[in-house]
């Protein structure tokens, strides 16, 4: 009894801490403005609700960013755009590694296949969506919603220069039309050195303090002229002071802050530490790997790369499941749901045993999850051609069938980018795969058993070594004609070839299949079915009081500059140019990027340089602007603490934080360190 | 509310259950015979225990065994006696690979420094030791005690052959004297192969199905004859049936079932993943170490082992902690012993805010917890040289000090051990030294973030991989006179040497002082002597209803026969040896051992091979023989399942299980595959 006292005394007191008035990632047609004022004094008008909106930017592939000149200059990370940098380099000039300033407009470079948009208009059609589906069920209800999404968004969509999104918010209890301003000819015309915007690496990665420069610039053109843009944020070189109001404007990609609390448990106790202990595992052998050779260094460091990225990841939303006060937290908004629905008896009746039924689903994922992650392996272990030889092999039998009856993946609109990354000749490193698909191996017989039937099959007397050993080396599918030829040859060419993984991976096949139908009948489809109920209810209850999880579309997050406590020490909210080279060993990742070493002497050390904040953000994040309550910009997100991971459940005020450089080193490092006054001018006339 | 009420149902109705019968380790002279009865209908009689107690044995270190003969053959594991084999073979004779078998009495081998003891009589003095140290506190008490407790033992222990120990139970409530018979000349007469004993390796370890012959032979001996054994087990070659009332008599080593669910939640989430986080990712090191060269894998093969063995043990323990219905039941018995502390003033008065208590050290403890394991490092990152170095810097300036003013770890009592240990010729291998302070150091850098003030003073500008080159390629601290001379030499000797291990633990070592005093004041001390209050509210409200924590001495368990779920799926009770031979690859770890690979065309394939049962034991019940309610030998323990691991925190009738060979199985191997007729007819005359 004293127990549960306790945390809900903790939990109350939480929930009444003014701090948590900073949640949410709002729409801009949805902004909680008189939250703001009940926090800070300040409402956000129509006028600048609309100015910061048309100021805001979709950048590539998934970041955000913003239009800081009327000559179309755009501001975002370097990370946003390392891609198109790295594209632009020759073997002649790095510029990943030696940065790049066009000192006059002609000088910049464009972006192949990059674009930049714009959030011009958003439009309730909830009704018209509503009314095209109205009565339908499964498959019909399905087919009556994608026509009438596709007629909306042509109607809207006029030309190249127009995009229009419908999308679906509160998880379908509303549907808004979308129209951006589309700039399509996007050049590049400055990015520091890597090592700037990139200065601590993998430690320093999701942490803070942080003393990066993660930004580049680049200009939207039309008609091969710098594009006039009417709104676009001013710079205020000074910036914030701790506590004060800043506002965060960009696209966070996804949350899932509605996942029940059995669903959460089983995140806690089960899936997020069992991924860990593997990445752990997997990280260790890649490092040993790499010190067997520069050349097993050289073959192992995406994969490291992405297997530290992922672990980091893990082990932030870890740390906010394990959080006593969070997890509480998360108890009683779920209590507090459940009771306004068992009070209603319409809603009662519509939401029936919901939650029940996902903690039922969840126990059988328990069951289930070891064989999914092995016979049905999504991500191929790692190994390329373990993912070829299953596409070949799944492809022979998929494709003969009609589009709808097709496992999704090999659906007819998916099977153009299936079959590019089919026949991509990226280079297969056959002893990164070999040593990714025996510990995969060795894995799945500690985590199945020795005696599972499917062990038994794909081990057969083998070691997990010994095998990995002999169908990696024995297979040529690292030939893109071999492999063109087995997808030509479909049914009957899978069937009879002799590539050693292809032969495995076709007695491996059905037992996917297998896990995969039951997964989806016992779990997946129990979940979506009762998730939707519960949603349909949360909005019922509560409607535009709560904002809709992350979509990948325009929000607007506030907040206020703000440390945060690290193993119950302080964490100050700004560092400085100061910090940075005192923090610099001359050793990676902590060495200086050469402009920066250079201009020690010249730069103000005092200039703040990264800082935190309270706002919500999440991935899909990067790049957005900070903006002061002038509308001005005083920062650029490029990060958040390993708190702010756990934003994919909730939101933490007391710890989650963005990270972001300040607007004053940005313009401050132009100047001094690059020679690239003439681009801080054009942000913040001198 | 739903979930609350969902839990307690299910904790109920867990609680009702009539496996829960089966939990407990219980002491001979408080053995629940009424439970037994109620759940079995059988009652072991005075005469039934004495004959069980006398016919068990303690062996070695910290294993247990049995009688089997009138001629003083005891029956023990394999693993058990490893060392003893392993110091008895020869260049020669490699006895641990090829396995021993004395055809007569004459070529039994003595184990050096090897004893088996028998409980001969408990006696309470409770009475004499609370009289003794009543109205004493704290170190006047602790002197007290000590004093009281060396004159009974003392009183008791007439010869070598006989031992006294007064044992503490139920931390401090009751106050055991155990005197026991001690044989001190133990001869090997049978060992199997390892392989035998050992079949499936690290993959089979803590898991069934199971196919190991994990048992040896070795005979007390007294005046150099085999010593007069009257009580001592007959064999039951039949061996029980599913559902069969057996018991266990050994000595578990230790449990700690009364963590507060505040600890228990600590453990859960922090603790124990963090750990198995470290471990797999140093699993995964070393195998990449080991994949580097012969001499690599051999040097590396210990610390494998090792990891691999604390990674499956941490991770057992932690499938526990995530079961929802065991950690609701840990919650109910606390919420149902606080409710019972809360309705006796007296008690309450006693009791105090224990659980707050030692909730709030555990959240000063999460706080502490990186500093704790980097600055004080208990187990020097798995480095030798460290440890070494660690020493000879603390001994510099602990042996100078007064015996009771030193680290306890340097009292007088223990500094034999500990300097036998320093300067221990044992090899040190640079490499693999290396490979582990390099990555605790990158481990650290990651915990502790790169701005930790102690992070700095410990890497400065150097990389870890740098730093744990240089100290470990520099230090001379691998030669046996080096240590000696530093020993001997003092404060001033290792003050002035220049060894780059030394200096550099020189400026880490106060660090530890630091975050160790303020980890005793704040978390330690506060968790003791909270904890002892609650021991002691708990021993008053149920006395010897419950059974006391395990204290490595002699218990006895009583269950059943009987299988368990594994991911969903059910595990069945027994494995034969017609399993074994269909299990077998030919490949380590599931390659035959030379005998049962050449008796496969003899040995009965239907023999019951091993078998697990429901009885609760841990760690140290190692050899303990499994007793049918005759009396009667019908097995012999050796491992846990996985989920006996969380025994440590306390017992799940659903899928804690015992594993043990079946005594059936050791008289067919040692008749028909091993040549050892003699003794298998010694244990069961034909």
């Amino acid at each position: 009894m004293t127990r549960r006292l306790g945390w809900a005394t903790l939990a109350l007191l939480l929930v009444t801490t003014p701090a948590f008035a900073d949640e949410g990632m709002w729409t801009f047609d949805g902004f909680p403005g008189q939250r703001v004022e009940a926090a800070y004094g300040f409402t956000p008008d129509a006028a600048w609700l609309d100015h910061v909106r048309l100021s805001s930017a979709q950048v590539g592939g998934g970041c955000s960013g913003s239009f800081v000149s009327a000559d179309g200059l755009v501001l975002t990370n370097h990370h946003c755009v390392h891609g198109c940098v790295q594209q632009l380099s020759t073997k002649q000039r790095d510029l990943v590694e030696h940065g790049f300033n066009a000192k006059t407009r002609a000088q910049e470079l464009r972006c192949p296949g990059f674009d930049v948009t714009r959030l011009e208009a958003i439009t309730d059609v909830t009704e018209k969506v509503l009314a095209a589906t109205a009565g339908k069920q499964g498959e019909a209800f399905q087919k009556a919603r994608a026509a009438v999404v596709a007629e909306l968004e042509a109607a809207c969509a006029a030309s190249e220069a127009v995009r229009c999104d419908v999308v679906d918010l509160y998880r379908g209890g509303r549907y808004h039309l979308y129209r951006y301003h589309r700039y399509f000819d996007v050049r590049l015309a400055f990015a520091p050195e890597l090592q700037a915007a990139f200065f601590g690496g993998d430690p320093d990665n999701f942490n803070f303090p942080r003393f990066d420069l993660d930004f580049s610039l680049v200009r939207v053109y039309e008609d091969g002229q710098p594009a006039k843009v009417q709104d676009h944020l001013q710079s205020s070189p000074a910036g914030p002071e701790a506590g004060d109001l800043v506002f965060v404007s960009g696209r966070p990609g996804s949350t899932r802050r509605q996942l029940t609390v059995a669903q959460l448990a089983y995140e806690r106790d089960v899936r997020l530490p069992e991924v860990l202990m593997r990445l752990s595992e997997v990280r260790g052998r890649l490092y040993g790997l790499a010190q067997r050779g520069p050349e097993q260094a050289r073959i192992a460091k995406g994969t490291r790369f992405s297997v530290e990225n992922a672990y980091k990841a893990f082990r932030g939303r870890r740390e906010a499941l394990v959080d006593t006060a969070f997890f509480a937290k998360k108890a009683m908004e779920e209590d507090a749901l459940q009771e306004k629905v068992a009070a209603d008896p319409k809603l009662k009746a519509q939401v029936g045993d919901a939650w029940g039924e996902i903690a039922r689903a969840v126990a059988t994922e328990r069951d289930l999850r070891f064989a999914l992650e092995y016979q049905e392996p999504g991500r191929a272990h790692g190994s390329r051609l373990f993912a070829i030889a299953w596409d070949l092999v799944r492809m022979a039998d998929e494709l003969p069938k009609a589009n709808a009856e097709r496992l999704p993946e090999y659906a007819d609109a998916r099977l153009p980018v299936r079959k590019a990354k089919l026949m991509s000749n990226a280079p297969v490193y056959p002893e990164l795969e070999e040593a990714l698909l025996a510990f995969a191996l060795e894995n799945m017989r500690r985590e199945l058993g020795a005696d599972h039937p499917f062990v038994r099959a794909a081990l057969g007397a083998e070691t997990p070594e010994g095998l990995a050993a002999r169908v990696v080396k024995g297979s040529s599918l690292g030939k893109v004609a071999v492999r063109e030829a087995l997808l030509k040859g479909g049914k009957a060419a899978v069937s009879a070839s002799k590539d050693p993984m292809i032969a495995w991976v076709r007695t491996l096949e059905p037992w996917g299949r297998e896990v995969r139908k039951r997964y989806e009948a016992e779990v997946e489809s129990v979940v979506t079915r009762a998730a939707e109920r519960i949603a349909a209810a949360r909005f019922a209850i509560y409607g535009t009081e709560q904002y809709p999880d992350a979509t990948g579309t325009l929000r607007l997050s506030y907040g206020a500059v703000e440390g945060f406590p690290y193993l119950g020490q302080p964490v100050p909210p700004f560092t400085d140019f100061a910090g940075l080279y005192a923090r610099a060993t001359g050793k990676p990742p902590f060495d200086l990027a050469p402009s920066l070493a250079r201009a020690k002497a010249k730069l103000p050390l005092d200039q703040r340089l990264n800082l935190v904040t309270t706002n919500d953000i999440i991935g899909g994040n990067s790049g957005s602007p900070l903006i002061d309550k002038e509308g001005r910009l005083v920062g650029l997100v490029f990060d958040g603490n390993i708190y702010s991971l756990g934003g994919d459940y909730g939101f933490d005020p007391r710890v989650n934080r963005t990270v972001a450089v300040h607007v004053g080193a940005i313009l401050a490092a132009l100047r001094t360190a690059y020679g690239a006054g003439h681009l801080a001018d054009e942000m913040s006339p001198p």
